[in-house]
């Protein structure tokens, strides 16, 4: 590719660029269109024709994006006085750069092998016969290490990994933090465990009618989190997601069980937060790069934030069991506010992440960082990855898998190829809590929040947060909002004030 | 841009051509799924980003479909031996010249003009003032002699604007055969009139719940017509239509009212019609320039058999009297299967064009096709037309609009810059009835729809119409199928006898 700034770009001006990056942003909103509709609307028999276009687009985009023209106009782009198109060049330079070092072999190479693992993970996971997915997980991590070798990094190439989801971020930080937060809160959660728990949890199983989980999620979610009609709706998928084609395009979807609720109504309100965090992006990052949530773990941190801090907090279910008890007279027959507070907090050491609660949860995703690690590393043979999971799990949580599919199976992630990607759950449960602990600062919006309204808390997470989009690292956003680098600390006494008085360990 | 066949593309090789019209199929499809979203599903705030990436994609699709390069492989693709490669190829030629026949600049006024008209149009509807629209009917006039100059004509311009909705069609033909469709059923019109008319209408206007109306036609379109869940979905919206995306992705759409639902009912089935012949082009012919409906005439023809020939049948109505009682007992009460067949085949001279019943409906047509002619050719002025219209409506019909929002306003065809397009909605009228008497001369087919089963009459309009979708042109397929060109001889018979024994005029 040449890099001889091409005549007709006259440094600086990035009218050209531009049209090149609304074009690609174009086709990639089709493209997650295509996507939204095969989980909610398509009819069965579309799919393979649905499977071709979506690969013509992505193709297309590909090409529009790393060709040639775009690198001549990146550098006759300079650094642009203005912040935000300096943040433009700097993060498109970026994005181009990595898409360009892959050589389009290694591309094909890769999602032929994804679509290959993803099949002998869905076989491995009903047979549950860990074999069957091994030799996959093997090339998906040969993959993952010759990705890392063309992308470049400095210490590690898990680093290389990492900063994919999210940017800047590096090994050696993930682990000291992890260590942290391991080692003060595992003694939290024995505690808990002793503790032992009198609470009724027969009220979750309760039968609450789809149609009215339905309609009380997506009431909450408008009056207490600000989703609206006018640019989202509400749908059902078999994994609940948000999706979007524009900041007032915004998808969000749910999945719902009768005798679950919890399922349906937080599912529901993690996805308003993700859908929330892309609508407050600036509109005049439209239809750039910029115009998506900053990194996973930002984007987590506001997820968790609406399903967690204050979905499940007892003035959310203080204000909020009236109307709860309106929709689901049934299920709130004889509870109260507390009672139901309880509940949807319950802690227990289990074998599943995705349904492990606000103390355990991190310990899924530390366990998996870990052994991912050691994978890459080549210092744990992937033979050796069911026992060293189950031996962390009995470590950790103190529950033993009775099967793979329980256990080293439970995930698509590595199927899918996706090394690197677990962290940034953990890493936005901790930032959730930073985050909230500085809007809180703000007396007015610590009062808000202890009546469960939000109002002024949305306000603050769309001018330190979301308005950034991605023209902000995760960390320089971090900082700005918080005042110090991520760490444990606000997640750790946040666990231990909330669980401490639910199980009266003080 | 060069004609010099690239010396990579070997002649005949067919294989990159049809790479890049795949891509552009499904640029297209995106496209359309964009457009379907906006029509049903859709957030409101959504429309002004929705607007560009739309425009994105059909730029991208006009651009690589236009490229030099196409029109290289073009040459060099010679005449293929394969029948359907022929095909391709000669129809891509025809499309691919009259895309690159038009500048730039040309095609940017049109669609500036056409939404501006668009805009004056609602405006001229609301205030029923013709002079507002006046000014964009002119430049949308002559934007269409421009149009047929930049294609090229051989006798009339207007046959430049006809082909490209319905594919060696010529003004004389559809002069002479609207001609002989007039002089023969404005007779039987007056006499129908004169009849006189026991029937109680008010059936029609009874309350049957939206949710029960959509039940019943949805179980129809499937049990009788085809329609199958596995490839199609039914949504809302405000104006019927049919889209797809594949042959296996289907969408159609109908509109409610509790008080009126022959709408939603034969709306229903006549996109169904629709939506069976996209189903039934071959599935050789995917992603390409052949696959979709041979012209508007071919589609309607299907639309309306569905809709009219088979939908306000009697043997229908005997043989689904019992499902609608079921559906709707309040309306069916004191009803049976002759009066409500007689209800909904109700003859009313009248002024809207898309409420129109069998026999006035091409009336309708035949009026716009004279205006539309008339201004095109100059002997008309657009300040006129007000007039000549209300003298046609009472001329044909005998009824004058009270107001031009309920005449020369009504259509929405003529503000978007369709000229030459209504003939085609009486073009396969005469069509539906022409196939059907065809394949109604296989005994066991005859047999079956007089029994309302309709299984061997789909096998068979996908054997001699669907399958070969733009591969064959209209004429070709009528006459292959039905043994003659097309002419008003079946429909004329078919309003006669269906006619004359409703209003008994034997």
């Amino acid at each position: 590719m040449t890099s001889t700034p091409d005549p007709k770009a006259t440094p600086g001006d990035l009218t050209e660029l531009k049209r090149v990056l609304h074009q690609v942003s174009d086709l990639n909103a089709a493209a997650s269109l295509m996507s939204w509709d095969q989980e909610t609307q398509m009819p069965p028999d579309a799919a393979r024709v649905r499977g071709l276009q979506m690969s013509t687009l992505a193709g297309l985009s590909h090409e529009l994006f790393t060709a040639p023209r775009v690198a001549e106009l990146l550098d006759a782009a300079a650094d642009p006085a203005d912040e935000t198109d300096a943040a433009l060049v700097r993060v498109t330079r970026r994005d181009h750069a990595k898409a360009t070092r892959l050589p389009t072999e290694f591309v094909e190479e890769q999602s032929r092998a994804a679509s290959e693992a993803h099949h002998a993970w869905i076989e491995a996971r009903q047979t549950g016969s860990f074999a069957t997915f091994a030799p996959h997980l093997e090339r998906m991590m040969d993959l993952a290490r010759r990705y890392a070798d063309h992308q470049g990094y400095d210490e590690h190439p898990y680093d290389a990994l990492l900063d994919d989801y999210e940017p800047g971020m590096k090994v050696g930080q993930v682990r000291a933090t992890f260590t942290d937060l391991r080692d003060r809160t595992l003694p939290l959660l024995r505690r808990i465990v002793a503790a032992g728990d009198a609470t009724d949890y027969s009220v979750l199983t309760r039968p609450f009618p789809v149609d009215a989980q339905r309609r009380f999620a997506l009431r909450i979610a408008e009056e207490a989190f600000g989703l609206n009609p006018g640019f989202s709706r509400l749908d059902e998928s078999a994994h609940p997601f948000q999706t979007n084609f524009s900041r007032d395009d915004i998808r969000v979807t749910t999945r719902f069980d009768e005798r679950y609720f919890p399922m349906s109504l937080f599912g529901t309100w993690h996805e308003t937060g993700h859908a929330m965090y892309e609508h407050g992006v600036a509109a005049r990052l439209e239809r750039t790069p910029l115009s998506r949530g900053a990194s996973l773990g930002v984007h987590e941190s506001q997820s968790r934030m609406f399903e967690n801090l204050l979905g499940r907090s007892r003035p959310f279910w203080e204000r909020y069991f009236g109307v709860f008890a309106q929709a689901a007279p049934d299920v709130a027959a004889g509870q109260d506010a507390l009672s139901l507070y309880r509940a949807v907090n319950r802690v227990q050491p289990d074998l599943i992440r995705v349904e492990a609660d606000e103390v355990t949860y991190n310990f899924h995703i530390m366990l998996r960082f870990e052994l991912e690690l050691a994978l890459l590393e080549g210092t744990l043979q992937v033979r050796d990855l069911p026992d060293a999971w189950n031996a962390r799990m009995q470590e950790f949580l103190g529950v033993t898998p009775p099967d793979d599919a329980q256990g080293v199976l439970q995930d698509i992630h590595w199927s899918a190829g996706l090394i690197g990607y677990f962290p940034t759950y953990t890493l936005g449960n901790l930032l959730s809590v930073q985050l909230l602990d500085a809007a809180r600062q703000d007396p007015v919006i610590a009062q808000e929040v202890d009546r469960a309204e939000y109002g002024r808390l949305r306000e603050w997470l769309v001018q330190h947060v979301h308005q950034y989009g991605r023209s902000r690292t995760p960390a320089e956003i971090t900082l700005a909002a918080t005042g110090k680098p991520l760490s444990a600390d606000a997640y750790v006494a946040y666990l231990e004030g909330k669980y401490g008085e639910i199980y009266g360990l003080n």
